[in-house]
């Protein structure tokens, strides 16, 4: 029998939706079906999700619905224009109409390139997060930022889209590989470091339990994560202003990913160095104390999460990436730093020495 | 000097903007500096355009901003992801950022294209239209329609996605050529038939005024279509229900437009001959009067478009083409008809039988 353990709501007046969060949902079409609309449904998963869920989770809708089902090739190297047209095309070619439901089932990637296929497909129709990694349930299927990678950055093509619901079957964390599964592990730590100082100090005292993905305390941790986000969501939905801040550690990260070629990270290894580095500033200009950037060292390494850059990265092509990171402006490099552990800002004011001092 | 004569506003909230109508703003850059936020500006025109007033209008900006300027081969045919992928390439290797802003200058393929652009950029910059042809003061630079074309439908791919203003300057309509001027006539009856019988009216009476490009004339068409437009669509931005009446004759343009290739008919001429077909079926079902049809068509013929279909078309094709678009639901056709001149409806349950009685 599926459980049901939480339903969180992210408030955006008329776009508002739920997240459902528990176990053993995957064949279990009852939570979704009142948020799908017409008789036609594309689920989308890449090749790896597809081997392990899709039979099961379409054979919920095969007798209700005209059902569409598209595959894409894993992996961030695949999250661009290529996949995006695939998914219109067969769309397309199946005869799908405005009244279509477009459901992402995966990781991050898919549920970025379905979600932007979905906002522009007819101009848009209703979409369906089915989110089967850590990262993609606790960060990237929730807040409605959807997109493509373009050979000159990252998520530089795409639309704030916000999907009808998320369904966050955390039986599907068992069958991550360790790398995928600690990768997640990254954006749930960047939500205590910005926001939550006692989930941080939640997560330091029970990164055993979750590395061992015990149910009850990835549940929480799943949770809180998604709450927090839905809090910073709500209030700024387009990232006019506090909105940045989860994107602590991004802006190095963005950069590490386009350095190395997309893929030779995981978005959440590139982030944890991030972190680090936008902790290893915020204590050079004397916000939070060296010795808690030696903890989240600390607990990458535990977790198994890279916390330096490689040897070999030329500053100046580091520095040259991320001038064009979306989160600069006109006037400068804008930053997410620290003030203190809890309390994440936005500085506008970081200079490329300041950057350059990490190095 | 530039005349301002009108001010239109498109009600929308938050997301409100004017419509300025007048001549020769062309080389006056006050009304749109307002508008623009960073200091990047990315100014997209086709070829045609580009030659006759690109560097005109940019000469406005020059000093000021940090400008880009970027030129589209012109043409229906080039409504796609490609040109939709030069711009992003582009805008990208200049290094604009979120708080650069697109302007497009030129007919409704700039137009739609530049604004989807600007709506997918890094996830949504700001966007000003500054239309250049008839069709595009009247119709498509107003109400955030925004999107290309594919191998397989009409605007398939797209966004809603409002402008900050637009500048309508009638000037440029006379360096359009007679067939694209007229091309845009279409568009303006179409107003007159769904919703402004009175000015459908005024549109009998004053057809030679028009033909011949009066300023004033013109003006009232242009600031007569906007109103009417802006009403409807700050009802219904994103075409939930009474919006779709604007699509009066789309439904049979889209065909006609596809089924002889993007290029071969200008939009507005298709849309002609939808008009006809869509009275055509009012006139049988006894919503209007057959002489209502003939009016309709001897108001065409004088303006020099087309309002038959030419030899040779399919039926079968056609109602194959038709059932592909945007305005088909699960339960069937949907096409706008007339219940009266000025009084459009949508009507769910036109059948096949119906459309196949046109040919």
């Amino acid at each position: 029998m599926p459980i049901l353990k939480e339903t969180i709501k992210v408030d955006l007046g008329p776009r508002s939706y739920p997240i459902y969060i528990g176990k053993d949902f995957m064949e279990d079409a009852d939570l979704l079906r009142p948020h799908i609309k017409g008789r036609q449904v594309v689920v989308v998963a890449d090749e790896n999700v597809a081997k392990l869920y899709l039979d099961s989770f379409c054979s919920n809708f095969r007798s209700e619905f005209e059902l569409l089902e598209i595959i894409l090739p894993a992996g961030e190297i695949n999250k661009n224009l290529e996949s995006f047209s695939l998914i219109i095309d067969n769309a397309l070619g199946a005869g799908l109409n405005r009244n279509a439901t477009f459901i992402a089932l995966g990781g991050g990637i898919v549920g970025d390139v379905t979600g932007f296929a979905a906002a522009c497909y007819q101009r848009g129709v209703r979409f369906l997060q089915v989110p089967t990694t850590l990262l993609a349930q606790v960060d990237s299927s929730v807040g409605g930022k959807t997109g493509i990678n373009h050979a000159l950055g990252k998520n530089m093509i795409g639309a704030f889209y916000q999907p009808e619901a998320v369904l966050a079957d955390v039986a599907t964390l068992d069958t991550l590989s360790k790398r995928e599964f600690v990768a997640g592990l990254a954006e749930v730590i960047k939500y205590g470091l910005i926001i939550d100082r006692r989930f941080y100090q939640w997560l330091l005292d029970n990164i055993e339990l979750l590395l061992a993905r015990d149910f009850s305390a990835l549940t929480w941790a799943i949770r809180r994560s998604c709450e927090l986000k839905a809090q910073v969501v709500s209030q700024d939905e387009r990232e006019i202003g506090l909105r940045a801040i989860l994107n602590l550690g991004h802006t190095f990260g963005h950069a590490i990913e386009n350095s190395f070629g997309y893929g030779y990270f995981l978005h959440g290894e590139a982030v944890a160095i991030g972190l680090v580095m936008s902790s290893a500033l915020s204590s050079k200009r004397g916000w939070i104390e060296e010795s808690q950037v030696e903890i989240l060292c600390d607990l990458l390494d535990k977790i198994g999460l890279p916390s330096k850059l490689p040897e070999g990265v030329s500053p100046e092509d580091f520095m040259r990436v991320i001038a064009l990171d979306k989160k600069s402006t006109d006037d400068g490099l804008r930053f997410i730093l620290l003030r203190d552990i809890g309390e994440a800002v936005v500085a506008s004011d970081v200079t490329p020495e300041e950057v350059l001092g990490l190095f």
